[in-house]
């Protein structure tokens, strides 16, 4: 098999002419062999020779055996154990603006509450008119919506403050994934209950072992915040909060409460741990900077990345990447091949919906010299995608969360890709 | 457990006031209930007392155990055997426009080939200038492009022409899921392989041991049709085509030709056995319909359906439901609850694309009478979805394919749900 392979390997049989490749002139590119003169595969395989499995063989179905290096994966070093940890969303293996469900990457604080969603409910308490208990079927018999959002851990890129640390984009940017909600808008739950006019706060609370809370402003709460149910057509996934999780959409993943149980409504910020010593910014003279919600506007390069170098040879190849705005939808990408001298606009691909990951390429004939590939995001209310260089000249050396920064890859003439920092 | 379930149960305590429910006058509509003076769960559970599993227990993730029951099924009945046979997706289970990978129903003509992708290749022969072949690697080097499109069999509703004959909406419109799909457009793989002036058609064949095989007009080939190598995200599954599936947006299932190896271009339709003997629409009168590929505009409310009855008694409710078409975007859904007589406007929520599901919404206040619930699609060609009564009027009793009639369902003062015909 191996040897047939490497037989057939256009990039080493030098069939592909090159020429710059774009969508309009496609026609003589020489992506594809004549058969004529060709050494083919001609014996009959084996799955067109026997039948396969019937459609009982998997009620519930799994990737294929050749796909088993797709998942998601840890740092053991990063954390001391892993149920306070974090995995990573294989983005390098990804396409399109959906993350299935099962490689949604995650981060529990005390591993993954496994709820039996007859006996969960959802507490609305504190300055509100009514204290509420909703059951899973109560929440059921409100109006739904369905909203496509990405969700981003503050650390994701965290490591790359210091320097560029991890090898791969699903190491680096893979605290990120997209996924589409069902459920009811918190407004209509806190309208039951009856909000004060003192209220001008939320207090989101999880039904998992470390209780995670987090403050959220009512602005925010009534705005576009939901309760979701359901993730990507099916009930959420234990480890996304099952039965039910707050999405708040654009802002840093920490307060979208997975397991949801309590809301309470207050007229100040609860200051509790996870926003005070944790998900805010320690800055060079030693203050933090607090409220840092919004995910700001992000990209990078998904393929090709360390994990997915070039192995086809020179000519026309496809670079691959994701974008993103906690302010919006995104209104453009650029992409540069030569270290951030030169930048060509990338091509945003399917839905471009606010505060969703957007797909872009970009088309181009490798000519099998260096390079160094960067992308930069622009989103819709204008924000710019920051050089590294520009982040740490304002927030100096000590940051873990909100590292929006462009991402380098170096690729060498043999198309291996590395993490690298450039100036 | 059972028993403190049904303590809080609020359809047997009666805390419903009822009250005609909307998205604009949801305040007291009491659908959670007052914890002052109810009995409320006290006790701590176990899911927030002792930590869960960490992020290394499952790389690739799942379901909840105590969502089991979400499976595709099928009818051991309907087929001599399993191998080529149908099951279906579990509607009723699932919400959005989304279908999960895993739930994706299934219809082999030799079972699920397990292809090794290393060793998969795409021909084209036939009318062009250079027959071609190509390897994955080589596919992955042309422009991608993004698109979500149901997929609809088009034996769906089949059991339906002779009368109301299985009860539930995963049996009667379970041959459809709708996925994003990630792939290059067949466009630009024809062109590099230069048609001839008389190719007018297209035979896209499988690899399975059926070596499934359809015509397609060339026409559709350059219009929109895609070589699809990811859904949702991620690569195709197995039983859905993996490596590469052909999509044929807005067309029937079959002609999705899975673990697509080649590609014969030519001057006329083959007439293959599955568009001769099957796929086409034997007529009262001994004549066949045949090229009739577009999955004509049709919708189904899939809760409250047989399979999922109304649990909570009377009072604020959701009905929900898909609507679909092959010759684009839903513009309108109408919902009836007392079997046509009168209609009400659905409320379509997420995206609205074309060939895509839409996902509809009809919130009401019910009353605990008998209903006979029924839901009418209009897309934006002006197409209305017929009656079944309609559609047998002009093709008669010997149908099997094409069905996309409106569907009743009669619910009784219990809540319980059955598929029925009225006239």
């Amino acid at each position: 098999m191996a040897e047939r392979q490497q037989v057939l390997s256009p990039s080493r049989r030098g069939f592909l002419t090159g020429g710059l490749m774009g969508a309009a002139a496609l026609a003589g590119t020489g992506l594809a062999r004549a058969s004529e003169g060709e050494e083919v595969i001609t014996e009959i395989q084996d799955w067109n020779r026997y039948p396969g499995d019937g459609v009982d063989a998997r009620p519930y179905g799994q990737p294929s055996q050749f796909e088993a290096h797709v998942v998601r994966k840890n740092v053991p070093w990063l954390t001391s154990d892993s149920i306070s940890s974090i995995n990573f969303t294989p983005l390098h293996e990804l396409d399109g603006i959906i993350t299935p469900n099962g490689l949604c990457f995650e981060r529990h604080h005390a591993g993954i509450a496994e709820i039996e969603p007859g006996s969960h409910r959802l507490m609305i308490n504190g300055l509100v008119d009514r204290q509420l208990v909703f059951t899973m079927a109560d929440l059921k018999r409100f109006p739904r919506e369905n909203r496509i959002f990405f969700l981003e851990c503050a650390a994701n890129s965290g490591m790359e403050w210091r320097g560029a640390q991890l090898n791969g984009c699903q190491f680096t940017h893979g605290m990120i994934h997209c996924v589409a909600y069902t459920g009811v808008r918190l407004k209509y739950l806190l309208e039951e209950a009856g909000v004060k006019t003192a209220g001008k706060w939320l207090l989101a609370e999880g039904a998992d072992a470390s209780a995670m809370t987090r403050s959220i402003p009512m602005e925010k709460a009534l705005d576009d915040c939901m309760v979701a149910f359901a993730m990507n057509g099916e009930a959420l996934r234990p480890e996304q909060g099952y039965p039910i999780r707050l999405v708040v959409p654009g802002w840093e993943g920490n307060m979208w409460i997975k397991w949801l149980r309590r809301l309470e409504v207050g007229d100040e910020p609860w200051e509790q741990r996870e926003e005070t010593s944790k998900y805010t910014d320690l800055l060079a003279n030693g203050k933090a900077r607090r409220h840092t919600w919004v995910m700001d506007v992000k990209s990078v390069i998904t393929n090709p990345s360390p994990q997915a170098p070039i192995t086809h040879g020179k000519g026309a190849m496809v670079l691959s990447g994701l974008a993103w705005s906690g302010n919006g939808a995104i209104s453009r990408v650029d992409v540069s091949i030569d270290g951030g001298r030169n930048w060509h606009a990338a091509r945003i691909d399917g839905p471009s919906l606010p505060m969703a990951l957007h797909r872009f390429y970009y088309e181009f004939d490798w000519d099998g010299s260096e390079l160094f590939l960067q992308s930069r995001a622009i989103d819709d209310r204008g924000f710019i995608q920051p050089t590294k260089e520009q982040l740490r000249s304002v927030r100096g050396p000590n940051s873990i969360y909100h590292n929006n920064g462009i991402q380098t890859w170096h690729v060498d003439g043999e198309g291996v890709v590395e993490n690298v920092e450039i100036s």
